[in-house]
C-alpha cells in the first residue's frame, strides 16, 4: 500500500489537472451557453424579425416579385445588425407561377355536386381551361404503380394515400410520402391518366390544401397535378369507397411555367480572429411556397440563423472561425441557391469545415442532427451536458439540410449539422394557407435560437 | 489462463443468463410500448374526447351548473368505455362565481382615458358599484412589502412584475411568481390599500386576462383583486413610468363567493389480477377556471388518464394492480378533490402504492417528474431506453401534481409522478379566454396519452 502511494499520488495530480482544465473550460462554457440563452430569451430578435419578413413581405416563391423584396429585406437586415460585410450572390432560379383560378368539384353517380378545395403542385402544367374526367382511386402510390393502364387511360388518377401517424418523427412520415407528390405525375402518366390528384401532406385534417415540389419526365406526358386538402380528401375517399359509384371530377388551373430568373442568396460575415479562412455557414432559406407567409418553412429558419450570430455578437464574442450567416433561395423548387453556394466557394478556394442548418419550424428545439464523420458526432454529443439545463437531448446521426447539402459534395471532411425541433405540429402548417406568423410562438423560436447559438459558439471553439 | 478458463465460462453463462431474461423482458415491453403509441396515434380518444368535454360543456368552475353537467358527462363517458366500476365520490367544494360585470378603465394626468381588460381573480369579493382611487405602482412584490403604509393608504396597488422570461421550466417562472397573485391582496391590504391589480401571470404580451386563487388573511381588509392582461399592464406601466404622472384606476366588480356545494370526484378502475389490492391511482381534475374551455388545464389531464387505461385495456393488458382512473374536482380553487380523495381512501383502509397525474398541459411530452424516494426513481429512469424512440427524456425528481399530492400524507410509500410535457406555451393560455380546444393539437395530446398508458404498463408490471 505504501509503496503504491506516490505513484497514485502521481496519477491523481495528473487527473486532477486535466479534470480542472476541463471543469474550467466546461465552467466557462456553461456560463457561456446561459448567457447566451438569457439573451435569446430577454432580448430575442428573432420574433421581431420573422414578423416583419411574413407581414411586410409575406409568401416568397422563387421569381416573384416577393422574393425579390425578401433579398432586399435580408440585406437591410443583416446591415442592420452590423456584420462585418453583406453581399449578394447572384443565383438563377425556376420561375413557375400560380394562376388566378384553381378551382374543382366533384360530381357522384347519385347527382350531388361537391366542390373540393385544391392548389397546383408547384411546377404543374395548367389544365388550359376546365378539364373534366372519370376518377380513379388509389389506396396508395404502390397500388398505382401495379395498375393496369386500361383502367387508367384517359381518366383523373386520385391518390387517397395519407401521411402514418404512428411515426413519431413526422419527418419520416414526410419522407415516406413525398414520392406522391414528387412522382405521382409521371406514376400516372406512364400509364394513360389525364391528371393526377393527391391527398395533401399533412397529418391533421384541415381545409387548406398543400402544395411543393413535383416532377415530370422527359417523353412522357405532362399532365396537370394538384393536392386537395385532407378534409376534402377523406371525403372523397369515403364516397369512392362507399358507394363504389363513379365520380366525375372538374377542375382548372392557369399556372404558368416562365422562363428562369435571376436572384440572389443573402451572405454576411464576422471575421473569424484565428482561422479566418475557415468558414462556418448557418442559414436557412429565404425563398417559400406561394401560399401562407412562409413562416415555419422557413422564415423561422431565416431568423434563427441571423439571430445566432447576433447574439455572440451581442456578448462581444470573438469567434475564432470565420462565420458565415446563408439566406439561401430557392430551397423550395429546385436548390438553386445551395448549389450555386457550394460550387461558387468551392471555386473560390474557401475552406468549409461546418455548415449548420434551421429549416424544420420554430419549434420547441430537441436537438441536432449530425451528418459528418464518427468524430463530428462525438464533440456534438460531448455538449450533451451543457445542453440539458435547456432541455436539449437530441444528438443524433441525421440529414443536415437541403440547402447546405451540396457542400458536401465540395468539401472532403465538412460537418452539416441540422436543427431538430419538435415535429409534431410542422405538418399542420407545412406548405399551406396556415403557415403564418401567428402559428410560431415566440418562446420556442426564441429557444431554438439560443440553441443554434450555443451550438455555434461551442463548434467554433472546439471544432 | 487455463486454470481461469471455467471461472469466466460460469460468470459468463451466469451473465448471459440474466443478460436474456433481461432482454426477454425488455424486447416483449418494448413491442407493448410501441403498441400502446400505435394505438394512441392511430386510433387515440383523447381528442375527439376534449373536444366533447370543451365544446359540450365549456369553462368548469367547482359549484357552477357547468362543473355538474362535467360530472355526468365524466360518468357517461368512463361508463362508455366499459371500466370494472365507475361511481362518483361526495365532495364538498367553495362557490365562488364571477359576476355579469367587470369592467376597468384609468385616466392618466394628462386627461387620456384607458380601457382596461381585467378578470377578478378568483375567491375576490366584489367593488360594490365602482371603486376609484389613485394607483401606486410596484415593479414586484417585494418592493411592496417593503413600502411605507403611508404612501399606500387607500390608493388602488399595482404589481407590474412580469414572468421570467429566462426560466426555460415555464412552471419554475409562474411559481416565482405565484405570490404575486395569491398574496398580493393580503400585502395590499396590510399596508391600507382599497384594491390591488396585478399585471396577469402569462409569458406572452396578449389582450386576454389570466385569473386563479388568490387568499385573504383573517382580521385583514378584504380588498377587491384583479389581473389586467400582459399588454394593457405593459402599457400602464410605461406610462407610470414615463410621465411619472398621476393615474387614477376605476373599476367594479359584482363577483360573489357563495355556500359551499356539494359536488363529486368521478372514479373508475379495472381489478388488479394479481393484487387488486394495490392501488395505482391516475387523475387529473375535471374542474376549471371560469374563462376559456379549460383545454390544456385540466380537460388534457382528464383525457390523457381515461385514455391511458382505455390503451391498455384495448391491448387486453390485464394489469397486476388495480388501475383507476380519477377525474378530481375542484383543484384550482381548493383542492377539495384531492384532499377527501386521500382521507376518504385512508379511511376505507385501502393500500395506494402509485398515483400518477396528468396537469400541465396536452404539449408534447418530455418525460415525468417523480416525487418518491430514490428507488421509485431509479425505477422509472430504468426505463428510459424504453422511451427514447418516443423522444421521451426527462426523468427527474420533481412534484407530481396538486391532486394527487394530499396522497403522500396518508400513504408513507407512495410515489407520485406527474407527466411532464413541454411547457413553452402552457402560460399562453393558463386561466385565460385562449384555453380552449382549438390551441391543443392532437399528435401531442395523443402522444402524451401514449407516454402516461406506457408509464403505467411500465410501473404496474415492475413497481
Amino acid at each position: 500500500m505504501r509503496l503504491l502511494a506516490p505513484f497514485f499520488l502521481i496519477i491523481s495530480i495528473f487527473y486532477s489537472s486535466i479534470f480542472n482544465a476541463q471543469e474550467t473550460n466546461s465552467t466557462k462554457d456553461s456560463i457561456m451557453v446561459r448567457k447566451v440563452f438569457d439573451e435569446a430569451l430577454e432580448k430575442g430578435r428573432a420574433y421581431d424579425d420573422l414578423r416583419g419578413l411574413c407581414k411586410d413581405i409575406g409568401a416568397r416563391l422563387s421569381g416573384s416579385v416577393s422574393a425579390e423584396m425578401a433579398v432586399l429585406w435580408g440585406y437591410d437586415k443583416l446591415k442592420s445588425y452590423d456584420f462585418d460585410t453583406v453581399y449578394l450572390q447572384e443565383v438563377m432560379v425556376p420561375h413557375w407561377e400560380r394562376g388566378t383560378r384553381e378551382n374543382g368539384y366533384y360530381i357522384t353517380s347519385d347527382g350531388k355536386i361537391t366542390k373540393v378545395n385544391l392548389l397546383a403542385l408547384g411546377g404543374s402544367v395548367p389544365t388550359n381551361g376546365t378539364m373534366t374526367g372519370e376518377m380513379i382511386m388509389f389506396k396508395n402510390r404502390d397500388a398505382l404503380l401495379k395498375a393496369d393502364k386500361k383502367d387508367i387511360e384517359g381518366k383523373i388518377v386520385f391518390i387517397a394515400q395519407p401521411m402514418d401517424q404512428k411515426m413519431i418523427t413526422t419527418f419520416r412520415a414526410y419522407g415516406a410520402c413525398y414520392p406522391i407528390r414528387g412522382y405521382g405525375a409521371i406514376g400516372a402518366a406512364k400509364l394513360g391518366a389525364k391528371a393526377v390528384i393527391i391527398r395533401s401532406l399533412s397529418l391533421s385534417e384541415h381545409e387548406h390544401p398543400h402544395t411543393g415540389t413535383m416532377h415530370y419526365e422527359e417523353g412522357l406526358n405532362k399532365i396537370p397535378a394538384a393536392a386537395i386538402s385532407t378534409e376534402d380528401a377523406t371525403q372523397l375517399e369515403a364516397f369512392m369507397q362507399e358507394s363504389n359509384s363513379t365520380v366525375t371530377f372538374h377542375f382548372e388551373m392557369d399556372c404558368k411555367v416562365l422562363p428562369d430568373k435571376k436572384s440572389h442568396n443573402v451572405i454576411a460575415e464576422i471575421k473569424g480572429s484565428e482561422n479566418p479562412n475557415n468558414i462556418i455557414t448557418i442559414g436557412g432559406h429565404l425563398d417559400s411556397w406561394d401560399v401562407g407567409e412562409g413562416a415555419h418553412d422557413d422564415g423561422a429558419g431565416i431568423v434563427h440563423s441571423m439571430e445566432a450570430v447576433r447574439i455572440l455578437k451581442a456578448l462581444n464574442y470573438q469567434p475564432k472561425n470565420t462565420l458565415r450567416v446563408v439566406f439561401f433561395m430557392n430551397e423550395e423548387n429546385g436548390n438553386m441557391g445551395g448549389k450555386t453556394y457550394a460550387k461558387k466557394v468551392k471555386a473560390k478556394g474557401e475552406n468549409h469545415i461546418l455548415a449548420i442548418e434551421s429549416d424544420r419550424g420554430g419549434f420547441s428545439p430537441r436537438g441536432f442532427a449530425v451528418d459528418g464523420n464518427t468524430q463530428h458526432l462525438e464533440l456534438v454529443r460531448s455538449f450533451k451536458s451543457l445542453f440539458k439545463p435547456y432541455l436539449i437531448h437530441y444528438f443524433e446521426p441525421g440529414f443536415g439540410g437541403v440547402d447546405i447539402g451540396p457542400l458536401k459534395n465540395e468539401f472532403e471532411n465538412i460537418g452539416l449539422i441540422g436543427l431538430v425541433p419538435d415535429s409534431q405540429r410542422y405538418f399542420d402548417f407545412h406548405h399551406n394557407a396556415n403557415d403564418v406568423f401567428e402559428n410560431v410562438n415566440k418562446r420556442e423560436l426564441h429557444l431554438g435560437a439560443g440553441s443554434l447559438s450555443a451550438l455555434l459558439y461551442l463548434l467554433d471553439r472546439y471544432w
